[in-house]
């Protein structure tokens, strides 16, 4: 299927399940969605952070679509599950959210990290968190990320544990993709980024490291989003975890080289 | 000099000439200061048009102090010189701005073809302009911008003719550098672009193109203050051409890989 057939049985609310695998091809993306006036702060904030806030598209002031990277598609119906968070607290988990839009809303568009994933596993990287069928792991770490206005907070990470040997491909691999979070921003010791305990994420599950593996931490997704919701605006909403924007972008046109 | 040591000469008054050469290691960039109200649309302009508007650093809205790039820098005073444009118009060419700014304002620095040209002279291709002691010429094209809000029109490209032999290095070479405007954005046949004659450019000067030379064109820092200038906001200030802010960060740790 075509990013635009399945978005549009996502509008008609024949589908309504998590992403992963679909469209291989395609970039898909996190979704934010904030009111006008802290869209400009949350805009200068990702442009300061592009490893952990790769903006793919932001819709115009009121508009829900994505002309750069979905033209046909709505961000109000074109997703599987929403979450609306007022004042940081999670109170739906709807399919559609027409109902809350308004017109001075904002929606941001954001990296997400299957794009890499995939591009690692064609590289022979295997990715353990799918080997064992659960989500990644991320922590929260001691590397700041530049705040704006009144975004501000800790840098998430996503973990991903490897061969020794495999370490060098898996930078290179991923350099080439600076708008999928890109290159990875630690390897090796997590203490050195503020982790206490590796088989304790913050988020997500913890995944296996084996003898003589290496965790490599990739800057996350997540990290606008529990940014967001730290600042508790009466309303964000977002897409539900794992629960993508698919857009009509394929990922290697958004390789830098 | 060191890019502080050279700011401090430019804050006192001692120093007010193009930043050509200065600071070679360094990047410079472009300035456009505008106010709150026409950020917002102006930040959505230069994420959708990466290639002609790569953002270096944006300010908080009403500070002067470019945080990311050169923390200890003040806009107001640390370029050469400036140009005040009210109403689209040039209404004076500063080399302070104090007495112009508000608590409104907000500070956009854009990347400047200086670093990547160096990176090009470094790798072996000469560049005409240099060597014919005149500016870079410079045309508007056929290839529109992404709009935001009423920021709107056609992409400015600066032109580099080389040897064929040269062409392929110079792809590799600019690639590398994604913030200061990245890969070119054309090779050879003018008319693909919509340049009607090569030998009259819109801004800057004519270079001689030798014979067995292929014309190269890159996305160009004129962009975004041209449509700016076009949509006449009531202030709007720039650096004078060619008397750029230079930043405290080094070319090399701007490279992608």
């Amino acid at each position: 299927m075509t990013p635009s057939e399945v978005r549009e049985k996502m509008r008609s609310g024949e589908f309504s399940s998590p992403t992963s695998g679909l469209c291989e091809e395609y970039i898909q993306a996190n979704l934010v969605i904030l009111p006008k006036d802290l869209a400009f702060d949350f805009l200068l904030f990702c442009q300061r952070n592009p490893k952990s806030c790769p903006l793919i598209d932001v819709t115009d002031a009121g508009s829900y679509i994505p002309k750069m990277s979905a033209p046909q598609a709505d961000l109000r119906t074109d997703l599987p599950k929403y979450r609306i968070y007022r004042d940081g607290q999670v109170v739906e988990e709807p399919t559609d959210i027409t109902a809350y839009w308004t017109d001075d809303m904002v929606g941001f568009l954001i990296g997400c990290s299957f794009t890499f994933e995939d591009a690692l596993i064609k590289n022979g990287i295997p990715m353990r968190h799918n080997e064992e069928g659960v989500n990644v792991p991320m922590y929260k770490t001691s590397i700041e990320t530049s705040p704006a206005g009144k975004f501000a907070g800790p840098t998430v990470v996503s973990m991903r544990p490897m061969k020794e040997a495999d370490v060098i491909r898996a930078v290179q691999v991923t350099s080439r993709f600076p708008s999928v979070h890109g290159a990875p921003v630690h390897i090796g010791n997590p203490e050195s980024i503020g982790i206490q305990n590796i088989h304790q994420p913050d988020f997500g599950d913890a995944v296996t490291i084996k003898e003589g593996e290496v965790p490599v931490f990739w800057a996350c997704g997540v990290t606008p989003q529990a940014i967001a919701m730290h600042m508790k605006p009466p309303l964000m909403i977002t897409h539900a975890p794992g629960h993508m924007f698919i857009t009509d972008l394929k990922s290697e046109h958004m390789s830098v080289i």
